[in-house]
């Protein structure tokens, strides 16, 4: 019976690593004193595959490893190691495309709270669309953002806790929001899975505290500093509501223009003009950065 | 060598209920796709077993199923139903004094963020020594907290979230620190696994808002009304510095004073008297509920 839950999982021949072993991602289990599952304490990182190569991967390895410091966390492999494993799966899943994801927790509790030595592994999976992801079929014509009053703790590492946003996974999609844009007193930091960008007066606007720092957010900014000025610094609700256009950036969807949030026209409410100029130098570098 | 982190857990012969069965805890695992570890998409609840008795049981599974209704989680059992594997699960593990964890997750996830059918497990284990419990050895002369400026999300909800005070577990070991007491925004809200309150000129004050609803704290302020004026209201971070005394309330705790936060001294430092009035009365009314 529960065996049919886990039917297209099964159904993959892909292999993960896991704990220092190569292991059918089916088979990839742990044990549930595991206090990333318990209470919560996971940290992750998620990148992309294409033909083999991955974009950024150095940004990505820097910034995993950050967050694993920053929690006090060994990570059990050196930089070079987890490359040679990385590869290693590449090659034997031949998806092609594909997500990598790196998840790294406290290790198994024997009082489910006090650390110990960490779980680490690595997932190597199809590229799945993403919840909103292409339902609304609203790519061309600009994404949908709820709003929620949220701030990350420890926002400069990327824990596991997306309970805010997923909780409100049945209200995005009866509203067609692709994702959740967090404020807090007043300031706005991010969105669920993504940084966030705004135009003014010709001037490009992106928060600096409170928000990740997004691999996408950072090469967008130095594709974008040739085009216009930016300015990174606090950014506050009233001027979302004010704004000529906006977007949002991440790994899986680059730079995709916003055109609502919370039921609110942003600017023209259809892609702005400054945002595709962003959108099609940032796909120029992207493509150049990744040949 | 993997094996090797288990060894405790692999001693105990106790049996926990996973997903409609009854398997050995040591061999109790979920696969890496559940959002619970994922995502940190989870609620869960904890109490204690004295002699087969559950105190203030019905309490425990009603926040239970109010945390999976405002998540949308179906919890796979009736009450009744749970109430019957809670005490199978007693009678065959015999511990006599033993701590029980109802666990539920947004389930295992295609896509490593949507929810699907729910996991859900009770475990039932001998009660260890919390981190900072004891080992300071200052139960009889009040406890320390360290304080942090943290606010829960969706705070009447049960989360497995706690990695911001897990962070600072070696802190509060190296200043003898049993629990972290969040604040924002000025107010006082909890602490990372209590409730807190305070007594300013015979008045009993707790936090109202931002606030787990403890079990421990309702019983606790039921039986305090009955001594001295209560106050359930807000409270300002600079009112803790100038009360009189100040205790903590949880499951394995119950009434605990607090003389010590971030180092500063609260009260006179030493327990107080109209604490300790209180716990005296908590311990008698608990030993008559659950005679």
């Amino acid at each position: 019976m529960k065996n049919s839950k886990f039917l297209k999982i099964h159904n993959l021949n892909n292999i993960c690593y896991l704990n220092n072993r190569f292991v059918p991602y089916r088979d990839a289990s742990l044990h549930v004193s595991d206090i990333g599952l318990q209470r919560g304490y996971g940290i992750f990182d998620y990148f992309l595959e294409m033909d083999g190569r991955i974009p950024f991967l150095d940004d990505y390895l820097d910034r995993f490893f950050a967050s694993a410091k920053l929690l006090n966390l060994e990570i059990p492999l050196t930089r070079e190691l987890m490359k040679e494993k990385i590869t290693f799966l590449l090659q034997q899943n031949k998806f092609g495309t594909s997500g990598i994801k790196l998840l790294l927790t406290g290790g198994y509790s024997e009082d489910l709270y006090s650390p110990s030595t960490p779980n680490f592994m690595i997932l190597n999976l199809p590229v799945f669309k993403r919840p909103g992801e292409g339902e609304t079929g609203r790519r061309g014509e600009g994404e949908k953002l709820l709003l929620l009053d949220y701030q990350r703790h420890l926002p400069e590492v990327k824990t596991t806790f997306y309970l805010p946003s997923i909780a409100l996974l049945p209200l995005m999609k009866q509203k067609g929001a692709i994702e959740v844009l967090y404020h807090h007193n007043g300031l706005i930091s991010e969105t669920t899975r993504a940084n966030f960008f705004l135009i003014k007066n010709g001037i490009l606007i992106t928060p600096v505290s409170g928000v990740l720092w997004g691999i996408t957010r950072k090469h967008v900014l130095h594709v974008a500093k040739e085009i216009m000025p930016v300015e990174e610094r606090e950014v506050k609700l009233e001027e979302l509501w004010e704004c000529d256009e906006a977007f949002i950036t991440g790994t899986s969807k680059h730079v995709a223009p916003v055109v609502e949030v919370e039921g609110r026209m942003i600017g023209k409410g259809i892609p702005g003009e400054m945002t595709k100029m962003i959108s099609k130098a940032y796909e120029r570098y992207f493509k150049m950065q990744s040949a």
